[in-house]
């Protein structure tokens, strides 16, 4: 059972925007949250985006309502006119201002949304408010092959999500809570995938800077993932806290937590990457710019392609690390794959390492690779990525507008 | 026949470097050539990457030795001597100083030279010398599927190259010729996809810049090329001019004949990439930076997978080139596609045009199609691309080291 903060109540519904699976979802919290967002710097951009930044600046969010099957993007006046519309059809189901709910869209890319659809549902949804988390994600995924999801207290260190293999529960009475669902990187037809992330915790945060705080999770989280280098129109991530606990976190507690949410959701997101077969971490160690080679690294097709193939191709990931624009000396390289609970080197002291390529090509047949490359001293950045193969091409190319 | 400037000549030998075609090529001016060089800014790059700098700029180049099947990179001091030793052997074989030669490597990483092979190689092209382009093409291809050269006469503006519909023969005693050669995009087991391109002239280009005008005319072609976004470690545009035409080239001349050559090879080159079933030209008007705009999205999978699919997805070219970190408005765009001799709006007046997504698709079988984006007032810029396929991952995935 997935645990909700208290005072959250969520579901989805199918309101007929999509062929199967919920397609309208919604969170509500019983009091005003503070609240904090983080938006597609993309400038070709969805009308949802603008209107809940706008929701996140009031200071009192009460709501997120959010439908997938349409972007409701590159729509002119009447997609405006349409998030707002739903904004006030969930306001008037839920008894509430329409400027306390942030409105997310994901899908097609211009196509007008159904509104007589999109008014059933939020009807209905307002009226199925409850604590079954699955509807709501189920609401939000597209083609995402899993849910998304992680939970933690502030003050603790584990985080609980589908990967971990302790399933602890949630002490409600004890602890506050901070929960995070997320979608993406599954096929949205016919466009991109769109990356949506909602946060919310009964955490007393009071005196916080929740805006900063969450910038820097998302730095630490999604901003280091890439599936392929493209950035959706209609990517968010939202961050309501309305106190309900009566537990007050640290800035320092909330902070930590809140990030490990946001990295065990961004490693989910970078493992369900269109036709990904495994989740790759880029570790850079020792540069002026360690974020910059890790993604170039792990952006690089040829890189990816690479790991797709179990193959240990160090030439390209050197290529890919020289080619960043970050200087750094070739005889101060060490690159090794960290796979299986194995470490094998494969580059240092300006030479080949002498490696089995088969026993390294088997080590990364795991679902989870480390390419781990060191370049002296400076600065580390970690990357989430995953590989590239026939499944991304497939997805991506076997539909017709 | 693809015709040689006088005074130059070339051969291609076989010596054992790759499995079946010739390996081993030479350029071979008979008098001193004035030269200009643009090489890879990839920080791990190949020591003939370093030599062949050197050769050029000590202003009298000779000739030009190059191997393919082993790109002599990351081998440390071993492979600085082996670019030494090649350029010793090639200046013995043909009477000359190791100072007036360059080195071109291209082909596998971290494998020292079996320089018992190059030496045999270089003793026999030494004494093979000749007029037959094709052997020293054979020489420089890896798996490119086919030769890619393009010659044309100062003054003159029609290119002819094997896409040319007219075949027209060199005038050699009325005109100078200026032709080049390139490789590239084709898979380097187990690397990359290096560009080599090399361009002879016998115009007397006496008290021209020529460093300027290559670097020019590589920006405005090879520069302008994308077919992952990968830079190889071994990249190297060389352009020899030893004048022996005595017809004299004035700076617009010869600069608009080798910008000419340069756009053809690198249209040729991306056509050839790797999988690639069309060549994209990405044609981007009226920005502030319009090279950074189509490069965006020439480089973007999901637009490249959309081509490969035949799928008019303007969502997804939009997405790229608002990311792409360039000012522009919505309400400005324009967007079609040009294949098949039609030109198809998909996106103006803030709204998707109407088309028929079906003919568009059918049109976009063709192997050449142009993405047209315009953006209001300001510059414009070209950038040549592919599409992308299963060809792609078959290529670059199922390669084992």
């Amino acid at each position: 059972m997935i645990p909700l903060p208290k005072g959250f109540s969520v579901t989805g519904v199918r309101c007929g925007l999509k062929n199967k699976r919920n397609d309208l979802g919604m969170i509500v919290s019983d009091r005003d949250a503070k609240s904090a967002g983080v938006f597609t710097t993309n400038q070709v951009r969805a009308s949802c985006v603008d209107y809940s930044r706008t929701a996140v600046g009031s200071g009192a969010l009460r709501a997120i309502v959010v439908n997938s099957g349409n972007a409701n993007c590159c729509n002119g006046e009447q997609g405006v006119r349409d998030t707002q519309r739903m904004a006030e059809l969930a306001a008037e189901g839920l008894g509430l201002d329409p400027g306390s709910i942030a409105v997310g869209s994901t899908g097609v890319i211009g196509q007008l949304l159904d509104m007589s659809k999109v008014e059933k549902g939020i009807r209905e949804a307002s009226q199925k408010l409850g604590q079954d988390v699955r509807t709501f994600m189920d609401a939000i995924l597209t083609t995402d092959l899993v849910e998304k999801w992680a939970w933690t207290n502030p003050g603790r260190k584990d985080v609980v999500s589908p990967q971990s293999l302790t399933q602890r529960q949630h002490a409600a009475t004890q602890e506050a809570l901070v929960i995070g669902f997320a979608k993406g990187s599954g096929m949205i037809a016919p466009n991109m995938a769109t990356m949506l992330g909602y946060i919310i915790t009964d955490a007393d945060v009071e005196g916080l800077d929740l805006q900063a705080i969450l910038k820097r999770a998302a730095d630490a989280s999604f901003n280091c993932m890439t599936v392929d280098g493209d950035t959706s129109t209609n990517d968010m991530l939202i961050l309501m806290a309305n106190g309900a606990s009566k537990k007050a976190a640290t800035e320092e507690e909330f902070e930590s937590a809140l990030t490990a949410v946001c990295v065990s959701l961004a490693k989910q997101v970078a493992r369900d990457g269109e036709g990904a077969t495994k989740l790759i971490e880029v570790r850079v160690q020792g540069s002026s710019d360690p974020k910059k080679i890790a993604r170039t690294i792990g952006e690089s097709p040829l890189v990816k392609t690479a790991m797709f193939g179990c193959d240990p191709n160090w030439g390209r990931i050197l290529m890919a690390a020289g080619r960043a624009g970050v200087p750094f000396l070739t005889s101060d390289v060490r690159l090794s794959l960290i796979a299986a609970d194995e470490e094998h080197v494969l580059f240092e002291d300006n030479a080949p390492a002498s490696f089995d390529p088969k026993r390294v090509s088997s080590a990364l047949k795991s679902d989870q690779v480390v390419i781990d490359l060191r370049l002296g001293a400076g600065d580390s950045a970690t990357v989430y990525t995953c590989d590239f193969g026939y499944g991304y091409v497939r997805i991506n190319a076997e539909y017709h507008t």
